[in-house]
């Protein structure tokens, strides 16, 4: 329903000899769009010389024919935004464009540096200045200073990885490379995939499928790959440094349910979900629904398992845009009916287990429980498929303040009750684990746990 | 996935002495959004005085909430177009708003009259001038000319029925009153409203769930009802004198899935019409997918019906804009896969069913069942819960012309084999009577049989 | 400086058989800027299909090459409105381009007619129905209505003409013929123009200049002219039936100074004006200084007349555009210099005879005697090259209420002593005769007089 | 007519403890606009928080009530941009807001650096990177690294000016003070003036003027003038260090006429520059006509010192705005008259003297004096109050490369062939002192020269 938990961004690189990689990177953009919807940009490489295209907005509101026409490129790097702060700032679009010590260079980033402020502070006293409030710019002020010293660019991006703490899955083009890197934790994904000669970097593999491009694999964490002249090589200095703990509600809810994440298919984990929560807390009921989009999967995981059958419970208005009139307050208590319908028969005179992928605040679940109650369920129990969030998040996932979740301060039964529900369960954390059965990485699992991969505390400011 | 067939429009209206009727407006057009994307409009009443706004767009993207402030309202009538040329006309956006022998009036309609090029040959030689291409604007001149000799707008509507040969849902503004009217044969659905003292009328019941009003009843056909005050009249000289029969296709694919159309749900329509292709062409298979939106409900019915699983099988990209680029030639194999992806582990080594809403051109239908087998589906049987089209609509569908429609000249088996699918089965058109077993209507099946409730082909011109 | 009067509009029209009539009506338009900037549209014919583009804005803001590219035609009309009232409609944009009995036609109208209410109420009593609040709107129904009974669309218009009181310059374009004609007063200028094979009709001979045609000749009052296939008629029943009264503050403020209307070039008019000034208000002074832009040619006419050396007094910044913020009353005391400042130096010590258009209301002028003695001037002498504002203007200019006229219930002496002038003087009415030397026309003065060419009082509601 | 010649940029600053910094530079950057129509921006510092707002445009079209509004402010620094080259970046506007290591800065340029490639290079192997290609990074970059050294703001930017060669005239605004800079040459004009407690900086005093500001005086060249809290000091360390050489076209072209640069009044300048043209260059004719707008002056000065009378010669279109359609290659002929007619019964049968600004290309005057022979005129004589460009400016103004110059390779008689005239004569080099008797400082005519105030081959790249 309405966005509660923020992504921060999406990346998407091309290499094709054939050229045209602007328009690649439209279509691969369009597909990782649900990881931020801001702004976007293209920067692309017509023999060796880079440009640019950015702008605030979805990615078919920035680009036009003519635009992406004139791009045109052999390699290209593209980024959709998530804003995490109220401010929107246009000189905040990625990819971040500029010119170093050895030229031109692009770089789009997805994740979050918990080391900000250290970095900031060393570099600023290198003389830098700061033109966005992004992250990318340091990453990009510590590969420029890197490369001073070192005689390529790669190797500069490997220099400049100890300095970086924190989540950051980067793409990077210079005039004649196109560069993949993970953090040594792999926090955010990051893959890669091959169409004829052309090669492609990716946030999620549904970027690959929608330009069909085959998938080849994840890149590591801690791993560089460079592509330069059709030839891949990788640097694996990093690699194995750190545990791998890849951020888990990127299965449960970031990631689009077509993707696959270090071999684990996002879909399936969200079913698994469902069907653990089943399992841990089953309750005797007439019909499964699922709160759309993003908890239909984990609602058709509990149905499987429970043998209770699955139903199409709402409806969801699918033209909201960014310019729809909020409802005034006379017409709060309508509100979610406006995005959000029930199919009255699906519920009627029924007992209705509805599954969500989280709960967050609470608001919207007790609006939702109340609509269905108004409907004719006879009882609503509630599932989420994710557990309770009750810490701040330092790798690029936008968690409210404590003050506004409802597991602050709040017993199951508390919260049963504040969203006016017969029953309400959350999976547990420690059953994380069995959702990504088929995935190569471990997960992080902070702001359900507050046990993070590093020591945080250090880095954050007093 | 593409717009395939295409409705006409949708109306709404609201007489609320409690004023700020355009922004109820606004959210039971962006209710009714799905009627048509091209335009939108919405004129309100303030003492006695008609003032409107209307631009091409979505509803979210022509009004904001100054313009919606400014516009106010005790009464309200709006609109929202879709075009079915490919011609897109700002001057036909409505409400149509006129002054005429007795001052202002504003008028929305749904529908479409066979008998245009007579009215217009009738209209001009009284010299009449013709500002858009609408029949919306040849209403209003019947309607004003019957002004002239009668003595309420009402009375001016009911002289103007037997002049309007086809399918109407109209509303209607004065000065002073607010009118609802439904053509004889109730080809398009209009039904009422009433949340406190407000009456409010709309195309489709979603909307009156939207802006909290409780559902009344439908309009009858024939039947012209009128809000003067807060007092609601009806006048039903041409209440039966015609045959019920609205349109099939509302249930099938126009209407919101949680809008009840003259007594019948339109999801349980669809549940029904997948169910009843489950009982006449059952298929051995692992699992019943729906192709979405519309898709879904009649995937779930075959399911129940069936026993076989229901999965969710696609994943939607969500973000298609008006703008958006469409792929080159290039790209065109993969063209359903920016839009449409699957859920590989759904389809993997499965027999699949797949049940889509309906089957225009096949080209659609092509690309999925290709791009079923390329992940792995063992057989793939298609499923349409509408009957074949094989005729034009003169009622306010837009269906291809006959050489484009994959049913002219090509039996079943030819259809399927052209689809690439294992087999192939469409809803019988003698069964679509036992889709709406609720309804108080009968309907037109002309698209799918060649039979309609009227003469043709008087009207057709040479 | 503040468009103080408004003029209702401008046209142009071009029948060209090498096609591209839509790029020429579109610098001919730009010529015609002065005479309105609200709205604009041309509508052109490609083998007798009449197509258009119109909308809210300046001609440089509306058309882009792509679309003036794409309406082409071998013939054109086009528009440019001035709205006299706040309200902007975009629905009163012009061209009208309609449908009637006899196929499609475009208007585009330049004037005012009297007898509005009356046409209003004979129309609609017939069962018009009105969708703009303008008179191009009604001449329309009222040509349709004769094209029923008479055999060509120049015999309706003939026809029409006895019906239609006030100014009208109209251009008209049906699928074979261009027409233009002028009401038979002829209160707003019209003239034709050649180009090789091309025939031109334009408001101004600014726009024949812009397109390098030639100017033919002024069309006469109530004279139709047809242009069909390269063949110029001309109808001429209605030609010497009136007196013929050019609006005569075209000459003082409407037209471009390049222009020549009926014979007279209007800044030779303006010079005129300004040597009577000189001649009949003559004062001892050091530099005489026009406010530009259109009172520059009166004051180099008083230079001249009275041997006071001319100079340029102030400099206009030229880049208002239509959202400038207009200033705070804070800054109020300084507004007028946003727009306008002193040149110092040709002021500072000097006796000044500071000579505008036109004195409406005073208010500006008062601000600008104020600059000129804050910067110095010693004395300040203020001379009108029109006469005073003190009646209505029925025949299309936009004079404000007489409680808003600086000249309503004041002496000379009052007026001069509200703007802080040392003296202050007007162009007598009786003077005007001897502005238009070279016209071939007579003048309505009557917004000066209160003497009109016709009878208004039995037009005018009560 | 065409923007022949590129002025760099237009700087104001402004702080009042009363607050509404960001209206008062709107209505300043709306003076200074014809220094740079592409983009434009205002930085404002409410609290110490500095925050702006910029974008591609003029000022009215970037800034509407709400964003001036929301800005507020009790210091401000705002800039108008000119595009030197065919490409506009949107990075580019201006002010420049950046975090350094001392907190937030804003500053805004006019000017231009000749030692760009050196200070990058320097720079550059410091770390720095580059999101520009602007100046302004540089001199920001330089700036925050003396900042590291220096205890104050104002510190840095004295140590920064060795760095800068070239003309820069800097408004510099931090949390705590606002700062104006002008370098030693003072190549570009920069003014201060007060209103009550308020203290402006701005490029021209037409913008003191607009905002009601008084002129106090101008910024000495090397000059660091600092606010703060309402006191004004000055650091003069770099004042006298190098010769005072102002633009001498600042004073023919650039400046506003009303501008007074330096103690000397621009559009006194261009009449001195007239005089001098008609003493010795005189010619026997009726009438000396000025190109709009700023050939007036001059062509004023032209004739009071030849006796021979100032005739209005042209009219300009005055809507010419960013989106006009260029005419094409068939209109070519007749391009000039689109936005420039002639005044016929001023130039008829006349032996004309036409006087310029100046004379670069040399295609428009040929059109002109085409035009003027077209509409009668016995003889043309063409006068430019600017000498022949013959040198690059290094210094901000964007003069045409050497092989588009019409000087180039030419004597005046090929010259005078070349346009078409009876005669030519520019202002000759040497006489460019007198046109500036009151100003206190000396000149730069290096584009005009060839001589430039520093040694400018040991800056130009090889």
């Amino acid at each position: 329903m309405d966005k509660r938990i923020g992504e921060e961004c999406g990346v998407f690189a091309i290499y094709d000899p054939e050229g045209d990689c602007a328009r690649s990177t439209y279509y691969g953009l369009y597909a990782l769009q649900h990881r931020g919807q801001e702004s976007c940009g293209i920067a692309v490489n017509n023999n060796r010389d880079i440009t640019y295209y950015k702008n605030m907005g979805l990615v078919n509101e920035v680009f036009n024919d003519e635009i992406i026409n004139k791009l045109g490129g052999t390699m290209a790097v593209g980024h959709v935004r998530y804003s995490t702060t109220g401010e929107s700032l246009r000189e905040n679009a990625q990819p971040l464009v500029l010119r170093y010590v050895k030229g031109n260079i692009a770089i789009a980033h997805n994740g979050n540096l918990i080391n900000k402020p250290q970095l900031e502070k060393w570099l600023s006293h290198d003389g830098a200045i700061f033109q966005t409030t992004t992250d990318t710019e340091m990453i990009a002020y510590t590969i420029a200073k890197h490369r001073l010293k070192y005689g390529s660019v790669e190797e500069a991006v490997k220099r400049s990885i100890r300095h970086l703490v924190g989540a950051f899955s980067l793409v990077v083009m210079s005039p004649q490379k196109l560069i993949a890197c993970r953090d040594p934790w792999g926090f955010r994904p990051l893959c890669m995939g091959k169409k004829g000669k052309a090669i492609v970097f990716a946030s999620e593999t549904c970027a690959l499928d929608t330009v069909g491009a085959e998938y080849v694999r994840d890149i590591e964490p801690g791993e560089i790959v460079v592509v330069k002249g059709g030839e891949i090589t990788s640097i694996k200095d990093y690699v194995n440094t750190k545990p791998f703990t890849q951020c888990i509600f990127e299965y449960l809810y970031f990631a689009r349910p077509d993707s696959v994440i270090d071999g684990q298919p996002a879909n399936e984990a969200r079913e698994l979900a469902g069907a653990i929560l089943a399992k841990r807390f089953p309750v005797d009921a007439d019909v499964v629904i699922g709160v759309p989009d993003s908890g239909l999967n984990a609602a058709m995981g509990y149905s499987k398992e429970s043998g209770i059958p699955y139903g199409i419970g709402f409806i969801k208005n699918k033209y909201i845009g960014r310019s729809f009139i909020e409802p005034t307050q006379a017409m709060r208590e309508n509100a979610v009916r406006i995005k959000l319908n029930v199919l009255k028969n699906t519920i009627a005179g029924k007992r209705v287990i509805m599954v969500d992928d989280s709960i967050v605040r609470g608001t919207t679940s007790k609006r939702i429980v109340a609509l269905l109650r108004k409907f004719g369920a006879k009882e609503v129990h509630v599932r989420s498929s994710a557990p309770p969030f009750i810490c701040p998040c330092y790798f690029g996932t936008d968690v409210p303040s404590k003050d506004q979740l409802i597991a602050t301060n709040r017993t199951i039964d508390e919260m049963c009750e504040m969203i006016g529900a017969d029953s309400l369960a959350f999976l547990p954390v420690e059953d994380l684990k069995d959702i990504i059965p088929k995935a190569s990485c471990g997960y992080c699992s902070g702001c359900f746990s507050g046990v993070y991969p590093l020591d945080t505390e250090q880095f954050l400011e007093n």
